[in-house]
């Protein structure tokens, strides 16, 4: 039985112009008000974590930054240091189109930008000889520390909640939700999820994006 | 005819804890596409409003810190500064319960603080005398500059948009909104509003919080 669920924010509980559904916001609260334990897990920043927790009335952990940093209780935990993923951004920002984001002021850990499609092999390249990762959730690109990933929040996660992975759901749509979809754990992804997790899910919802959480929650008896 | 709404946030497309109302959102969203212009206007931060304009899908301007940030288009404008109630709060910390809140390191003019009902008195004393002024927002106490109100970005939003008073609905439920609630322009409260908002709206929705959201939009003919 699912007791903890794990989703993605944009294009998981958003439309695909991320704006939220209001049926997941529903939804949510529901299997929260029946005892499940509801987490995000984004690429976005802190502060937009924080926003989300208190207007849906998340009542748990929320990560930012790939999971590099969570949010509970105003309290800010920062699990991988930004020096590194900071000085690549610059390095990058020489050498390709490459141009950090906007909101990158308010980041703990990692670095989102921007670049040409072209560039994508050459900065992937430069990541790998900086030992680093370079992740697309599909609204932005991400360098992050080594390690630093959705699964590492799954790892944290079921250790704060002394959980099994039987206990666990995880619900994403795009490649850089597929460190959380590991063998053992629930996987739910939707309709137009990335083929890479249609791949490794155990359920893949008949609808799009944020008009599968209500399905997927059924499924797993969330609600 | 309204063609422009400023909505506060928190008690007001929410309910009583903050948490979004669904049915503020499908509004929201249902009055822009009818071509009116919807913004925000809130105690909290940039990042969360950020957050909001995002999620909800808001196509204009969204205010932060009551009037005195803005953020359009990945563009952050700052319409005071933060030096004066910076060193306001480090004072009264230091001589009353007074006690700054987690979301000032996301501020860029004014802060918040907690303090106890005992020591309101004393610390509004002390903003008169530093020339600053402070809020309840019914959430958290707000010290902000002078001419530092929800009323600047109501002007600032009719300047913007060349509108005249009569074109603005202002929507709020707490003191901190009455700034806004100037004559000629549209106004409009909820059944637990403040009694000064009360005083001088010109409609009062029979619905508690964001669920009067529907139906003042109804009211000025937004849906």
């Amino acid at each position: 039985m699912v007791k903890l669920a794990i989703l993605d924010v944009d294009g998981t509980i958003t439309d695909s112009s991320r704006r939220i559904q209001e049926s997941s916001i529903t939804t949510i609260r529901k299997a929260q008000d029946n005892g499940k334990i509801i987490c995000l897990v984004s690429g976005n920043v802190i502060p937009v974590m924080y926003a989300l927790q208190i207007y849906i009335g998340i009542r748990h952990e929320v990560f930012a930054e790939n999971g590099g940093v969570m949010y509970y209780q105003n309290r800010i935990e920062k699990f991988f240091e930004k020096d590194k993923t900071e000085k690549f951004l610059d390095y990058i920002s020489g050498i390709s189109s490459a141009r950090g984001i906007f909101t990158n002021v308010w980041r703990y850990s990692s670095m989102a930008f921007e670049m040409d499609a072209d560039d994508i092999e050459k900065v992937r390249s430069e990541s790998d000889r900086w030992n680093l990762d370079i992740t697309d959730s599909g609204f932005s690109w991400h360098v992050l520390n080594k390690g630093q990933n959705k699964g590492y929040a799954l790892k944290k996660l079921m250790e704060l909640h002394h959980l099994e992975k039987e206990d666990v759901l995880v619900v994403g749509d795009s490649k850089n939700d597929l460190s959380m979809f590991v063998e053992g754990v629930n996987r739910a992804t939707v309709k137009n999820g990335d083929p890479v997790l249609k791949e490794v899910s155990d359920y893949i919802s008949p609808m799009n994006n944020g008009e599968a959480i209500p399905d997927i929650f059924r499924k797993f008896s969330l609600i």
